[in-house]
């Protein structure tokens, strides 16, 4: 069955219900449809604090395109919590619509691990990624209308870097000009749009605390800079009242459940290589007031997604990480031992072994940070029983258990005893306790090596002429104490996606240095990072249609 | 008390119980938070047509800046119906994002005569435009993405006619030169973006009769043409099945309510000059279903706005309108007659005489179309009741009877007259029965010259060099049978802005003809038209702020 077919075949229940199941009043949340629900941010604002909610991170091995299933292992984690009678909910990120169009379908898990319903989530969902879009490019218009009509800030004109976005694939809008046709039209510009889910804005509404926050962050965006090389800031412009007008509506979280019913909290879905790829921070702590467990995850794999969820957001927000689920696939790991993807039906328990070296790093890394760590072994059709001990075996060399799971084809009753071994972690396991990597005001520069050297085994970082001269104008503006957000390939622990496995002893060569000043943060770029996606040459838009039942096919 | 104050101050009735005043029962209805809904489509369909239901068009006199209240009366004759006990219900355009943070505020009527919660209507309301916009762009990027993979169709990449779009006022991306920085960009190419409500989507969408229809008019959307001048249509790149899938719930109808809980449809809203200007076919067919009047508006003056909804609209959904309402003010009045903006407090009754040429222009192209008429005149303070009186005589002696209303200042009360004179015509007054202006089968040129010289008073009509091959390659191409939608200033029967009153014996010059063939209809351009707005050198947007009430401040 498809899991378009098993969503279909779901029952859902009325999000009242759901809502209920967290302690929600009917007055504390607003229907979108009968199967989602924004909770009012008054009425979370009124809850107390409740410090015994416990925040289970789910991340994975470096991904391969083997796969690995971190968003079904989180749905199935958070169902199999439910199944033994905690109080739990999931956070998740919200999936972008243009990459709908493009390779693949949707994403809002898989199998008997969904959350649902599946095509709003894919598609406009509550609308918040269109709120982002419209208050991103409401700015793009004011900048440019104020150096048209005057321009009293004396913004120069070539050092103007807030772009434009749109959540679409559109490779034609990366690199464009603006402004032709004449003085009626404005100033000629080079600029570009990037897909949505890259704009700052978006990483900002997910690190906000509130909708005060959020507007103070939107300020604090410099949108370009001054012949002296001064910064422009947003509210220089005075655009983030109307830019947090424009999100009243998106900060508010989103509610919708799994395929057995569990709440799930799905809200913003900030790009994992030039932002922090986590959920809100204000979802995160909405789950933490109502529930007794919360199941979170972070884009790619440990190195990128946790990470930065540790040292990013947890820090911004001063949440505090319980444990740490690393997921592992046999197929993924035998890719990272040198298997060739066409071969991947074959045991190896040689390759497998070899492979195990990029899990057995991410225990490690996670360990770094003070918490219990517990690898999830994703089952496949084809994997064999040997395979799964390899695996065990090195996880437990590094002082983590290993659960196998089944929640893809079974729902919860394949994740119960990775429920059971994720609390018992929590509840018995003795840790240092939760501690970012770095401290804030540690140098910029010793931040980013860091990173590099204790998570990606790299020996040192080298910096560009132009981030040289980048890091010198942030640390002149005053920005020493933000956190570093690596934008690396994914794919390996260095910066070349090929080398698989566990590399170590490379160099973290770093492009550029981009100052988020809004979102708190500063992005080093190692590599091409694509910030606008292009279509394939057959976009799976071509096989979307309606049905006869008014439902959407091809979406998955 | 401002519009904002007054909006605020109402006891807004629960969507669930507006939706059962016109019989729909709970299932039929999909909350958007408490006050705002979409009615299902399924549920709709399911209902027989209720013949006796009637519809009732509320237009104007040619607009000028001293305003008329076009969209306050509509309201006001809503609840006016309902409150001398008839089952009513109003359709209304959506407004559009981009100039609410331009040079108004929001567009939701205005004093005792408004549509409700007046920041969400003006914001994303229920994210039709953002759906339109992610469809519009879908196919923008489909296009360039397939001349990018080879070109298959061989699409003449200097013939694309198929722009892209943003709900924002954003001069600089009138004209704009994308797919720059090498063939991992696509090709290079002239291009620009419009506002939402300027996409022939909306247009589209607006004329649908349901899913299966709007999936077949997004096919024949025309995108580009090949070197020897076919066209190339949406269907062929096969992106009108996942345009559709976007616009799924975008189709379906919006309900609100007014301050004194008169159900609202809101839905739709294209231009009023290069398209058609009127609410959804859809929400028209719903609200005749479900009430017993149906009172709705068109775009612009009478010339335009009524012409359009009588010709497209109308025709292309089989609707027969049952009366129109003119709206006239004393003060525009005296505007057409001459009088400054600065001088409108000083009564003028020679002024005004000459200037209701206007009004009576307009009340005899309304009767051309076999429907009986009334004007409405919308009292402003500072009226001369001597002035009415000039008003009505004019009225009268063109056969139409004339009533005063005050819904600004006093809702329904103000309106009791105007409904109950609106009722007495409908049931009285003999009129030959409506019919469009002209016959399908007519030639293009000659449905032109009908326009031009029945409604706007014009001797001829002259087609430019570039109009004339246009209008010869759309009769080629087997468009004959379309009606015209003409693109013209709205301030005058002529393509004049200034020529106030009732110009006569002018020249309608057509620039342009442009062919829209997805949403059927031939745009003929009188005249140069904008359709991407600029910000004005102080933005609304500057204003807009959310207070401590977590309410937002400044859009009104």
């Amino acid at each position: 069955m498809s899991d378009i077919a098993i969503a279909r075949a779901a029952s859902p229940q009325p999000i009242q219900r759901i809502a209920s199941e967290l302690g929600l009043p009917e007055e504390a949340i607003e229907p979108y449809g009968r199967l989602k629900a924004k909770i009012s941010s008054r009425f979370i604002e009124s809850l107390p604090p409740q410090p015994e909610s416990k925040l289970i991170l789910v991340t994975a091995i470096s991904p391969t395109p083997a796969g690995e299933g971190k968003t079904t292992t989180t749905v199935g984690l958070g169902d199999g919590l439910r199944r033994i009678g905690k109080k739990t909910a999931i956070c998740l990120r919200e999936p972008s619509l243009g990459p709908c169009f493009g390779m693949k379908g949707g994403a809002a898990g898989g199998g008997h691990a969904q959350v649902i319903p599946m095509e709003d989530i894919n598609l406009h969902f509550t609308g918040d990624f269109h709120a982002i879009t419209s208050a991103h490019n409401l700015l793009a218009a004011m900048v440019d209308n104020h150096v048209h009509w005057g321009n009293e800030l004396q913004i120069d004109p070539r050092r103007i870097v807030w772009r434009r976005v749109l959540d679409m694939n559109d490779r034609s809008l990366r690199q464009i000009t603006t402004g032709l046709g004449g003085p009626s039209n404005g100033f000629v510009n080079e600029t570009g749009f990037d897909i949505t889910v890259a704009s700052e804005v978006m990483a900002i509404l997910c690190l906000a605390e509130n909708l005060t926050d959020l507007e103070t962050r939107l300020g604090n965006i410099i949108v370009g800079y001054r012949v002296d090389k001064t910064p422009v800031y947003c509210r220089d412009l005075k655009a983030h009242g109307a830019m947090a007008a424009l999100l009243k509506d998106a900060v508010q979280p989103n509610l919708v459940q799994t395929l057995e019913h569990t709440p799930a909290l799905i809200h913003g879905g900030p790009f994992a290589n030039i932002a922090h790829g986590c959920n809100s921070v204000i979802a995160t702590k909405t789950a933490m007031k109502l529930a007794d467990y919360v199941v979170t995850e972070a884009g790619f794999g440990a190195d990128l997604g946790a990470e930065k969820f540790f040292n990013i957001k947890c820090r911004s927000a001063g949440l505090i990480p319980n444990a740490a689920v690393v997921v592992a696939t046999v197929r993924a790991l035998k890719m990272h031992g040198g298997v060739a993807k066409s071969e991947l039906n074959e045991p190896n328990l040689t390759a497998l072994e070899a492979g195990c070296a990029n899990l057995t790093r991410h225990i490690r890394n996670m360990r770094r940070f003070g918490i219990p760590v517990i690898v999830a072994i994703n089952e496949f059709a084809g994997d064999d029983p040997e395979e799964y001990k390899v695996i065990s075996r090195a996880a437990e060399t590094n002082g983590a258990r290993s659960i196998r799971c089944t929640h893809w084809a079974d729902g919860s009753a394949g994740t119960e005893h990775l429920a059971r071994a994720v609390v018992d972690l929590i509840d018995n396991e003795a840790t240092e306790g939760f501690a970012p990597l770095y401290d804030g005001s540690f140098p910029l520069l010793e931040k980013l090596t860091l990173v590099a050297q204790e998570i990606y085994g790299a020996k040192d970082v080298r910096l560009s002429g132009p981030a040289r001269t980048q890091l010198k104008a942030i640390l002149e503006m005053g920005y020493e104490d933000l956190p570093v957000c690596v934008a690396k390939t994914p794919y390996s622990f260095s910066t070349d996606p090929k080398a698989l496995g566990a590399p170590s002893g490379h160099t973290l060569d770093v492009r550029e240095l981009r100052l988020a000043a809004g979102a708190g943060f500063v992005v080093a770029l190692a590599g091409t990072i694509m910030t606008m996606p292009g279509l394939p040459r057959r976009p799976a838009a071509e096989r979307i249609s309606i049905n006869e039942m008014g439902e959407i096919d091809g979406l998955s």
